[in-house]
């Protein structure tokens, strides 16, 4: 039997996951006191994500590394989303006491990983016994002297692009769901997605109107746009890409590629809308922001409500 | 059937929640988006915790309402305790789907009460399915340009206060415990503790050279401050007062009151080491910082080795 949670005990626990942190220069006090101490602009932007096991990931689709790396993705694509940068992070872990310690020290690990990719402090935890794995991340970013990408921004004329990736998670668990563990292109997008880290702030430099990750899919994401800005988008299927991994799932499952990238969640890619002409490289152009013309606000693909499933049931 | 809070789905519940929250002068963007917008000052101050159904609270002891309110309580005393004050509080909530809905917006209530109380503005959240209830809260407050008060900066020569309550969480729980559901006194401060809320900035500004909030106990919390600041804490029992309810409980559970004053934590009063002569009103002195003069760091009672149990633990 191996050494348990339980066995390491709360303290011993925190020591490992502790040992050797490194902190952003902002960072003067991080864990083992009451509370953190950061340096962080006037103002700030903050978010909280809770991932339970079960709902969120399962321990045999996806490694105590990639539901650390995975959670932190998540959680900091929110704060990119506003057009914030990522300052500080604070971790809670609820687990069964019979948890294997190296579980609980991987999920560490991969935490630890993901927080230096984005360039986020990983400043202080809690832990509890509970049933269920459950993880909850808190993160604090700064707007560094510009204005928040709110979803209510978004005006007719305007463009729509994204930057990161769609329908890549999707594919991949659609391919787990088979028995799968290819394409791994696919699957490790599922396991590890990659934000594109630095590109909300740069978007808000840029001029971004409205703004959002990518976690429930992208046309319900855009739904929360049009809704907030009272607009209607219109897609062009012809700008999506549908990579040649998502193109062999979609061939295998009997579904359509573009389903996968218009309905797919947790790629954590970011949408945007920007005044024409304003698009930043590394992002590309998908649609465009128009009068809704008294009907409800929408989104459309080539003029035409999208028959498939818009939305993203997370598997539990 | 009551209705669930499956019945009520998740947008309905936030909805719900958050119909209605106000929000302090500091905050521009609430609930609603990926992520809030606040005001705060430049040196920030922050901290996660988790409370889970079974290890933290017992529906049967306590109502959804004195939950929201104790884990609020709880959250934001560790802000306090660095001698800062909280701006933005946001709340994770995850529970079975069969939850009666009535329970989580009672939950809701006693949250949003308890904020009001505190000073600090609940910005958003985050909600999944779980077996177990679980509640995170993550609070960021700011120091007003003073400095963070640590656990490390006790020194020889320094006295040591408190402020709130010691010993009525620990009397309220043993009286549950036996069945009780009095002294109302106690049993009330078990449910929903009444931290000092503004001493700790207070305390900072009075020069406050150690501080940290009693949720182990008084011997246990100030074991941390004994330990990281390498001092020796003497506490003089005769300073240490057992209102008449924790009285009560002592004699009919033949336990000494000093154990509860001692050892009771989930008080979330504020102890602390001041110079001598620098203590703010409202504060009770109880003890002396001394050099351990060789000895290992730690917490006496009139000169001895307190006996008794020295830490606290949950009851689950």
């Amino acid at each position: 039997m191996s050494e348990s949670i339980a066995d390491l005990g709360e303290f011993g626990l925190i020591g490992q996951l502790t040992a050797g942190l490194a902190q952003g220069s902002a960072v003067s006090v991080g864990p083992g006191d009451d509370a953190a101490v950061f340096l962080v602009d006037n103002r700030a932007v903050s978010s909280i994500d809770v991932f339970v096991e079960g709902v969120h990931f399962r321990r045999d689709w996806s490694s105590a590394h990639d539901v650390g790396r995975k959670t932190v993705a998540a959680a900091v694509a929110d704060i990119e989303a506003m057009g914030a940068a990522p300052v500080s992070l604070l971790a809670a872990f609820a687990a069964p006491s019979d948890l294997p310690a190296a579980w609980a020290l991987e999920l560490g690990a991969g935490l630890r990983e993901e927080c230096e990719r984005a360039g986020v402090s990983l400043v202080g935890g809690d832990m509890s016994a509970s049933r269920d794995i459950t993880v909850a991340l808190a993160v604090v970013g700064e707007l560094r002297g510009g204005d928040p990408v709110l979803r209510s921004g978004a005006r007719p004329g305007d463009v729509v692009a994204y930057r990161g990736r769609l329908g890549w998670a999707a594919a991949g668990l659609a391919a787990l769901r088979r028995g799968f563990r290819s394409p791994r292109a696919v699957v490790q997008a599922f396991q590890c997605p990659t934000p594109p880290y630095g590109a909300g702030i740069e978007a808000a430099a840029f001029g971004a109107s409205a703004m959002i990750d990518t976690s429930d899919g992208l046309l319900a994401d855009l739904g929360h746009i049009a809704c907030a800005s009272g607009v209607l988008i219109d897609l062009a299927a012809a700008q999506l890409e549908t990579a040649e991994p998502i193109q062999a799932v979609a061939q295998a499952t009997g579904r359509p590629p573009l389903e996968f990238v218009l309905s797919g969640g947790e790629d954590h890619a970011l949408a945007a809308t920007f005044p024409y002409g304003q698009v930043p490289g590394g992002w590309t152009v998908i649609g465009r922001v128009a009068d809704p013309a008294g009907s409800p606000p929408t989104v459309l693909v080539d003029g035409q409500a999208w028959p498939g499933p818009a939305g993203w049931a997370h598997f539990g």
